[in-house]
């Protein structure tokens, strides 16, 4: 793990949090993204070397809905970036994590994401974050 | 505000934790710290130009004891840096933002903290940090 890559966010509107977190981290969005594979939409605020990604549920089955209805909104996980998401997926399963993607599938702001269950982490659902490019795109 | 300080963890056993988050993160705790007005034990793993604090209750009527009773183990609060948390907490009142604590109080690893409430920021605790200085000690 090199870095906190983003802080993911459950928020029960992107338009209203938006605006609050304008206020609060005094810096606009730098990107609004929907990840329809993921039933959301996203917005991401940098805050030095990490991002705050906001999360809105667009799909009742989303698992950020899921979410929301059984928390509330808050914090919904931490992502860290790494220089070979395979390998870290690999030697973290060989530590004893629970991998809930086995793969890297493709995810927001051109990354490769891939989580761990909150079960072996104390709770913290934890993904990990690679910077898609030409070269490792070719190898999915 | 500037970065993001440190995410503060939630957990029932600090040394369970620290070598939990020793094989996650391919780092050992620089720090250690009771904080005893907060009835909390605590430590600290670098993580590029951020932190993750674990944090377990050592009193039955700490902040955090009351976290676990309630939402079990998790992430509990997000740190961002600022240059100047009097002025900082004004701002931030001046937007509407509620806070928790007025004033700046002494927190965990050398720093001034306060909290702003969540029922004004979507749900997350969020917490300002600035590095006490021999300068700004004087002030108090």
């Amino acid at each position: 793990m090199k870095k906190i890559e983003h802080i993911g966010i459950a928020v029960k509107s992107l338009k209203d949090s938006n605006l609050m977190y304008e206020k609060l981290l005094g810096v606009k969005p730098y990107k609004i993204e929907e990840v329809a594979s993921e039933g959301v939409n996203t917005s991401f605020f940098e805050m030095g070397e990490s991002k705050v990604e906001l999360l809105e549920a667009i799909t009742e089955t989303s698992a950020i809905a899921k979410f929301l209805e059984k928390h509330g909104p808050g914090i919904h996980h931490i992502a860290y970036a790494v220089d070979d998401i395979k390998q870290e997926l690999q030697r973290l399963k060989s530590e004893g994590f629970e991998l809930i993607n086995e793969e890297p599938k493709k995810g927001a702001d051109n990354k490769w994401v891939a989580f761990l269950h909150p079960k072996s982490t104390a709770g913290v659902l934890i993904e990990l974050c690679q910077e898609r490019t030409p070269e490792n795109d070719k190898e999915e």
